[in-house]
Formats: structure tokens, sequence, C-alpha cells
């Protein structure tokens, strides 16, 4: 189970879009010590979306020692150590990482986010049990909160989603047999438009390589097919009128 | 060349919000097709963070055919088509696989993000020639729009940052001599502290697991060596001591 942290917020603002991206990557259980007053008319419900329905009314206010004593915490921070010579930033984990690790273990989790301009201080980091940070530019590695929240939790998301909004297949490319359909209709294109003999297997492989990187659809193979069918029926069409009007 | 647009977005804090992820993820061109008014003491500056300083006041208004003509536009939505049978919506990548396939391609490309409320629409969208989705909850997709730039722009970062914040290594582990050094001082622990003998190879081996699996880093192993020598030592002591006071 993976709840979401934020200490000492000043914001309203941030801990709505907090909220919503919870809801956004299947997350409830927000977690808010010393919370700024959060008006039902203000930011934080404004900016939460849906779940100004749920999320942020079921929120739990706690304190510090509450969250360490109840949940494995992870601490979130854009500033580490350079090195094992101190352990308040270091060892960190990356987003991706993080996920990883947090796949094979079973613990109430709380990842922890911390005040708007600060962040977590070294006296709360050295009291949580890992640490993560975002990698960001080197000349500015520091995210607005709800930034850097959002995107841990999109991280996060397979151990939190049962489902997503996507289709299982995000691309449903043509079969093999249509593809061989689609470059055999393109060599009779070339042979209807009079492409010179020579240049045709040089013209069909330039083909193959352009389409075999788009991975098409059966739907772009059935009607660009049939678009280079109708390319040739016309060529033969006008041809025939032609030689009607010539005979 | 990666550049990010926003289409008709209504509120500046949004505007603010992309330009400091922006500048987070190493991005510096922005560009703005119907854009709110900017009001340098307004919420775009005031959210913009650093970015304040050069991705915002350098942001370039353009229209929405200018977009077109003058990018390899990606279009990013959150509502997607299910099947081929539709081409407005479908195929589309994720943020990430969309970083796989720019990584090999050389062209102006521009992440293009829509207004607040719809997003892009499908007349806009069948007119890119990308499309990207970000994966969500099923129940609730639609995220804020900062928080969608953010993600998008977070997968990108390997083609935009050269330099994280981040040292080479975030992980310095223990070389393996010293890891086993450890592993020898705790059998001398063992020793000290009088566990049984018969116990001590589940002991060693429990001990082995839980530091295999923490990858120690240098220091960690030395403190802990450190620590359990110091345990032996004190027995040591204690026992010449009440050995002496009973002589």
């Amino acid at each position: 189970m993976l709840s979401v942290a934020v200490v000492d917020a000043t914001e309203p603002g941030n801990v709505g879009t907090i909220a919503r991206s919870m809801k956004n990557f299947g997350l409830s259980d927000l977690l808010l010590v010393d919370p700024p007053e959060l008006d039902p008319e203000g930011e934080a419900y404004g900016f939460a979306g849906q779940a100004r329905e749920d999320v942020l009314p079921e929120a739990r206010e706690l304190t510090f020692e509450e969250l360490l004593s109840e949940f494995h915490t992870v601490g979130c921070t854009a500033v580490t150590n350079e090195d094992a010579t101190s352990h308040v930033r270091y060892p960190f984990q990356t987003p991706a990482e993080l996920a990883d690790d947090l796949a094979s273990v079973e613990a109430e989790t709380a990842v922890v986010f911390g005040r708007e301009r600060v962040g977590l201080t070294n006296d709360e980091l050295a009291r949580m049990d890992q640490v993560c940070s975002i990698p960001a530019s080197d000349d500015y590695p520091v995210l607005n909160l709800g930034q850097a929240a959002t995107v841990v939790l999109y991280e996060l998301r397979e151990l939190t989603l049962e489902e997503t909004q996507h289709p299982d297949e995000r691309h449903e490319r043509a079969d093999q047999q249509a593809i061989a359909g689609l470059h055999d209709q393109f060599g009779d294109f070339l042979e209807d438009i009079g492409h010179p003999d020579e240049k045709r297997p040089k013209a069909t492989r330039l083909w193959r390589r352009f389409v075999g990187r788009a991975h098409p659809t059966g739907r772009e193979v059935r009607t660009l097919r049939g678009l280079f069918r109708r390319a040739g029926q016309r060529i033969e069409w006008a041809e025939t009128d032609s030689s009607d009007g010539d005979g």
C-alpha cells in the first residue's frame, strides 16, 4: 500500500495538484504534516480536479513522528549528496529505480515530499528509510512541488494502477500477409505508372524500408493498397479512353 | 531540436509551470498559439521559477498553421482511440516510446499540448504527425495541463539533458573485499557474544542475505565493521575487568 505525505506545504494549490495526480495514477491515501488551511472554496479544491471528491477531503493530518512510526518512508529531494561520505542524501534512487525496488516489498510505504522552497530538511531526511531524487537539469534541478510529486507517482504507476485508459494494444500492426499484399500492389503500381524497369528494384527497396519503419495498421494497409489499385485503374481507363478516341 | 508548443491555454499559471518544467529538463524553446496574456507581475512569471529569466520572456507566439508547417508535431492527449478504425488518436505512443522513437530522428520537433479543459481537438490532432498519450488511471486519466507536460518532458530528458544534477554513481557500492571483511568481522562478533556454535551458520547466512540485498557503501561497511569490532573489544575488556575483580 502506497501513500503520499506532504510535509509543511504552504500553498494550498500544491496540495490540490498532488491530490489530482494521486487520483490520476491510482493512489488515494494522502497524509498531511502541518498543512496549510484547505478551504473547500479555495485553491486546493480548485486544483484537485475530481480528487476534490475523495482524495482531498479524506486526507489525514498527522505529525511527523506518526509518519515515521507508521510508515516505511521514502524522502524525495532534488539535492543529493555526491558520494558515500554523507548518508543524509546518499545513496539515493531515481523514481524508476524506486518503482523496481518497491515492487518486491510488501509494506505500508509513504513517499514524502517537503515544503515548497527548501524541500525536506537534513534532519527530516536523516530519519527516513530511503531517498529518491528525480534526474533533472544540472543547471536547474529543482522542480515545483506539484511537478515533482507527479513525476514520482507517474513512475510508480505500475504499483498502483490496475488498468490505464489505454487499449491493450496501442498499435495494432497489420499482419504480415496484408503487408506483403501492399508490396505486391506497389509493384503493380510501378508498372501501371510506367516507372522504368531498371529503376524498379531500387524503388521497391525504398518502399519496403519506408513501410517497415512505419509498422502500418491493417486499416492503413487496406487504404494504401486501395489507392494504388485505384491509380492503376484510372491509368488503364484513361489509356482505353484515349485509344478509343484514337480508334 | 525539441520545442514545446501550447495551444490556446487560458491559465497563465499553466504556461509558467510548463516553462519551469522545460528548464528543469533542459528545453528552452517555448511556442505559444493563442496564449493568454502573460503579465510579468502575474501567475505565469510567478510559477515559472528560474524560467522567468529566459524560457518565458523568449517564448514565441505563432499561429497553428505556422506550427504545423515549421515542425514535426507530436500531439499529446489523454483520450485515445481504441483501435485502428479511427486514425485521429490512433496509433499512439506512450512518452517512453516517444523518447525512443525521437532518439534516432534529426528533426525540428514540437511536442504540442492543448487547452486546459478539452485538450487538443480532433481537428487539431488530425493534422499532427504523431500522437502521444500518458498511461494513467482508467477512472480518471486526465492530468492537469502542467502535470501532463512535466511527465512528457521528464520522459524525453535523455534527448534534452546533457547532464543531470546527480553524481555519475548514485550508489557507490563497497568493493567485494571490504564486504568479505565485514562478513569475517560478523563471524568474530558471533564468537565474541557467545552465540551458540550450532546456530552460527544460520545467523551467518541470514546476515549475508541481508547485506547482499542492501549493497552497502564503503562507508557503511567500515562503520559496521568498526561497531562489531568495538563490541568484541568491550566484551573482552569487561571480561578481563571482571576476572581482575574476581582475582
